[in-house]
């Protein structure tokens, strides 16, 4: 559902766990899953679903569509159990169907298993061709799929051995949450690539992609898991089963630029002060001469209020973004094909017109949209259209699981920023310095991954299949 | 769909009309139709719907649900003509169906029409059995059936005619757009209570509740239609048929506060620029102390960025709005009842924690949802909390044309503002001076009807059925 | 649904109503009223409905499809009441959609009224016509609507006079079930060529089209309502208002032929009785030597069996349906386009190979499906085949009610028996004659309306418009 | 869906397989299978499934509900291949949903396979803690997933030695039809339990669970698929991979007796004369004084017609059917609470009344619906009712691939004949005997699996889970 219709990166699912010990009714664990996946909704629109252990049971409810589209009341009171884990998935072009969704329910040695992944795998082909091999059978495409199959190689051991030796043999970015018949496990990959998290309600343990699950649910948040950490919460506690972290730590910094929500907090930097500051940042480098700043929401508001701030300009809403865009849309005709850009956001002219407008967005991938963006201000009279981007030139594919384009479909790989400013139509253009990236992240470059930005992977990559991302 | 959830106003129902002289494709009329319903969604997300006159006849298409839930490409393709009407209406709780949405299409001994209304009639139950008692039949308990009924009743006379001598039945606040056969009408109501304005698309007209649905389109505004006007466009062109307005104009003042887009100007205001106005106007009768502005969003913000300016305070992103809160919604539990508000609505901790926060929002209806924010608020580590409202307190219920709660649910009618302090929980509780409202509209009170406020109503009001609200 | 897939005559609509004295529960009269309708099923499957009247109000239930798939058990349970009356309609191909589905519910100056009705009136048009003069407004197209209005003429009047002087109005043949909102009322043309019948379930009055609906629920036949009769049904029992038969009685011959389910009984008549005295007839009058009789399923079965009795041959399965084909079919492409019938309709070639067949059906209308019928039982190894047709040729359309094709549609009026063989590729080709239809039934010819066999219209017609027909 | 009202043994599948070598348009295949499918429906309306192989890859379109409702036209356009498989699958109570329909579609070492079967393992549960040690992973609880998890075993063989050596391990009845990327498979277990035959249709090989399919589509039977045979079809042809049966051939008789159509030949006997032929048999055993047959329609008429004939007694429609009887139905109230069977079946008063009946019915599992329909018989007026049935009592539990009911539910497991009549409430009741049942099939008891008449099992049964039927 393409609420945020720039053309933006996407990241691909979000997972959440909760175990437990004491539920007032037999499907709270089920109940509180849906809100925390309510609260990760912006991190896949294309499918959803819930497992619930009971003790002896693992019950499956997935369909494709919003969460609150997919379960429904009578969904969640027939999961009853005090294990819940859950999944939403972003929505790619390519093999978009219920199989595919997540959780993935399966029996194996040790009993039933409801596995929940945000991530991707480089070495995904070797580790499918190498289970075909010793003769596992593969109903989808999916990493999952891949993982749940090796976790099964060890089955013998105990599931948390079994996880740990699988984590030796995945190369790439992911979080795990996991479900079995009596506990609940979380894994995060060696780098902290993607982000994991865990919390606490009323006594019970809670695990999620991102903190505003846990406020949504009226959890706190703990800490992060750590990097090539796995933790396994069951009726006796918390234990850490293993860290064995890589020497480089390398979250993902696109989570603080657009994919998670500003009120979430990683790896203990909130999100929307990480935008707000390298808004500041952008105009300390920036310095064109306005008379107001405006952002393209939502996603670049907040860049956009510590832009105006630290320049000391007024903010205005000069875009308006129709709320009620959605999944649907009836094409224009060649006639009317100027619309689809109108019908989503809309310029004021009474704010714009005659002024000269410096307008933040967070990123720019393919540079259509602001594009028709441009265009619009300056038919709604703006005389200078400046654009502040905040954050670097995107100039590199990202291969842990996220939905880029590839490399070619990159305005900043193929074209210098002038030559982007031309084609944007804007007076100036401006993107935020990779190292300024990095000040107002208060972090050295060692702590993230930004090779979408500087090209520089943490893990190299090896038969990797984009088609294959995300799930 | 609770897009604004808060407890608000409501406004039922948008119109729009267009008569293309030499459409391109057949189904012009319709295509342009459904993008400009689509730019007045906010009008109504209950039920959707386009009429379309060929000539010879009217095509009919309308269902339950949000515009491109409504009407696909299968439709428009099915709906060939040069004239098109169209429709979205409010969702009350009440006979919420498909038979009274619209448009409406009948026949009648001049041919076929297709009729779209927004607004309420204060005499309905008068006018209805006036109707009965002449053997006219009600399959439905709209205005709009009965509008329909009252033009039959003049069918010997031209449309136009019909509804000159209509209007003069019809006591309430209305607009009208309706489709003939071979032309198209607009008509609003002798005081202008509701909005209805003009515009043009490559050398055709094309009517619309507010302004956006023009930009959305790609349409200039001309101008409003003037209070007691009715136009009539035909292959000939533009003719104002008559113009009997009201010794007094009362656009309805909610339109500016909550109703209207912010891009929309309705009787040459721009709804942005008024809303700022309002906030800048509370920051200078106001003038608490504080460390920061925050806005209820989306409606609160336009004011709030006001006041901050004003104030010269920061603004900032405290409470993030979940941007996939939609219709369908799983309930809590009472151990969750917390839940419902923590889902749509997040307060952000790193802003607020050891702050005094000013939360700006555009009204206060019953307060119950005011006071969960506040909550939260304090629960995020906010020092004080001091509720700015953008308006004054609404007092009296609407009769023309709002779904306003009876007036022993509006909190401002059965408490003073300190007690409405204390039921909210706020540190301190100011509203906008009724006198401060009618300045920064830069109008006197007598150009606007803002009964809901200072119970000054335009229309004496008999026998007012609010059930009937609406169509 | 076409699950008699020949290409048959189609009536349009089954009428039921019930007037509960004492209701154990408060939906006792929509349930009994949904179970009637089932039992009625046969006579249309475009659409469903209900309308319960409390007393107070009446409330509506209608949809597209099958009476199970349109009413639920949430509906029942909304539609409280002690009288119901409900309506099942046919799919034709025009306008097919909920706004001319049944039952209608107005609002008069009476109050309301449920309405429901099976026939077609041959003035609809002047009808029309002349109540547009008037000043009515109609929102459909149908025959429903024009009653409607033509009640609300009378709308000073008892409803019992107003439908008493409507019936002087009306031309055609029609029943008409109508619920108010404390009585119920039927009534029946004056020449009964709709059939409509009284029934009682535990002391209360049930009406409906035919007297199936009266064994679904578990209720007992008391007589038919006669030509011309009103009766009302209230809290004090029930009354025949008036009973203004024609001079003539002309039942429409094709019930027993082809629309009523073989356990009805109209006019005093079974069906099922009165389709094997036609077999039987036919057999006399055929005499063509054979090894068996074969029928084609359902509705030449009854026939077949008399044929074979009659003409001491064995009865054999020869062809089977698929009782699964359904509304929704894909088109085969042109290599399978033989596949429509064979997937319906199976000839046996264990029973049919190297044998004489006789393949007795109720009525052929454009031929196409006996045709390719004939094919396939001489595919699977017959050496002969016989037809025998259990009525005489269908020469002449319909005005009153039913769904026939076009005359020049019908393969009787432009083609001699002689040629019909040909075309369906039979070895011989036998009709009832006509007189023999009427000695099988046993009644004179003064009885029925067969014009549809012999073109005896009963009732003139002028300016019939065969688009509106039903409903 | 039950149109099969009555309380019957249940078969559980149907599976069709078809090669093109030169389809006229891509999609042949696929729309024939869907065709075929179509015939085979009464095999399994709980869901329905195609996978079609174009060389390359395998692609699956499967779901709920009858053929004609899961697929539709844009679906076979998207399933373009020479090679299609296809699956009807029973609806049981049990675990009923998508994941567990077939065909099922997965990768191993050999590439893709579309996998379809009809059947039961009596070692099923053996077979899958066999290979979970091995490390399999199983995402259903379903036979289908086991074989294919033991095909990926034999992974390194070519699929039709690693099929072979599936069918040493596999223990109970089936038919398995599959898809590779370039040929089709067709195998039956080594006793022919399950029928599978094989077709031709312009030069083409078809395989189906029944020959009716091959009528459907306009091709040829050729002859069954041996017990213990593997066909191999591909662009060279055909060839009988092996032909490995069991020293005892043992067709379920149940197949004829109720499970198959009318219209189908299995292993050379047709199921029309079949129970033509135990209907002839049971009046010979039977020899009741009675006025007329009448049969319990559908499944009872061809046993009813050769009674009748034997018995030199007309037969009659007196029982009639609601052909519309379908999957939704609303509960009667216990007011209501005889409706269920009267609104599927009336008893025709005109018929029975005073009349000594013979009422035919294919065979008693439970005995509830006989009594109610013994009990309409009488309240319709009839003076005797016998009933008699085309089969023996049904002792035994099934466990090859049919839902019985357990054991404590066959009524004839519990009670004596004579018990059975008095629950039912005959004046008499007849029960084909065993030996009448081989002679009517004029084949000695060695051919055929009559277990559930006589308890003598072909495969020893252990750890049955009879929870995991079907699929």
């Amino acid at each position: 559902m393409p609420y945020e219709f720039k053309d933006h990166f996407h990241d691909e699912c979000g997972v959440f766990g909760i175990f437990l010990n004491c539920p007032e009714n037999a499907t709270d664990a089920a109940r509180t899953a849906f809100y925390g996946l309510y609260g990760l909704q912006h991190r896949g629109q294309e499918s959803a679903g819930l497992a619930v252990a009971n003790g002896r049971q693992i019950h499956l409810h997935k369909g494709m569509g919003l969460v609150p589209e997919v379960i429904k009341d009578e969904h969640i009171n027939a999961l009853s159990g005090h294990i819940a884990v859950g999944h939403v998935r972003y929505s790619t072009s390519g093999a978009s169907n219920v199989v595919n969704s997540q959780p993935m329910v399966f029996h194996y040695l040790q009993g039933m298993v409801g596995l929940t992944y945000n991530g991707n795998l480089v070495n995904a082909q070797v580790l499918r061709q190498q289970l075909a091999t010793y003769g596992s059978v593969f109903q989808t495409t999916t990493d999952t799929e891949i993982i749940a199959n090796l976790l099964a190689r060890y089955s013998h051991d105990p599931i948390e051995q079994a996880l740990a030796k699988c984590m030796i043999d995945l190369k790439g970015g992911y979080a795990l949450v996991i479900a079995t018949d009596d506990r609940l496990l979380g894994a995060r990959d060696p780098m902290g690539i993607r982000p994991l998290c865990l919390g606490e309600l009323n006594g019970n343990y809670v695990l999620a992609s991102e903190s505003v699950a846990f406020d949504t649910i009226g959890a706190t948040l703990i800490r992060d898991i750590e990097p090539g950490e796995i933790v396994a919460i069951d009726s006796q506690g918390l234990r850490s089963v293993q860290h064995t972290p890589s020497s480089r730590k390398a979250l993902c910094i696109f989570e603080y630029i657009y994919f998670a929500r500003p009120d979430s907090t990683i790896d203990n930097i909130n999100v929307y002060h990480a935008r707000r500051a390298m808004g500041c940042q952008l105009a300390r480098e920036c310095g064109v001469a306005a008379d107001m700043v405006i952002s393209v929401p939502d996603s670049g508001t907040s860049a956009a209020l510590g832009y105006a701030e630290e320049a000391r300009l007024p903010f205005h809403e000069g875009l308006i973004k129709n709320r009620y865009v959605g999944r649907t849309f009836i094409q224009p005709t060649q006639a009317l094909r100027e619309i689809s850009v109108r019908i989503k956001l809309n310029a004021v002219q009474e704010i714009v017109k005659d002024k000269r407008v410096i307008m933040v967005d967070d990123s720019i991938v393919r540079g259509t949209t602001s594009r028709q963006i441009v265009q619009m201000l300056r038919d709604a009279g703006a005389t200078e259209v400046h654009m502040a981007v905040a954050s670097p030139p995107t100039r590199y594919s990202c291969f842990y699981g996220i939905d880029t384009s590839r490399r070619e479909e990159l305005i900043a790989s193929v074209m210098k920023v002038e030559q982007i400013q031309n084609f944007i139509g804007a007076d100036s253009l401006h993107y935020l310095s990779t190292e300024g990236m990095f000040a107002a992240m208060a972090g050295g470059s060692g702590s993230f991954c930004a090779a979408c930005f500087n090209g520089d992977y943490p893990i190299a990559v090896e038969g990797f299949d984009p088609g294959s991302a995300c799930g």
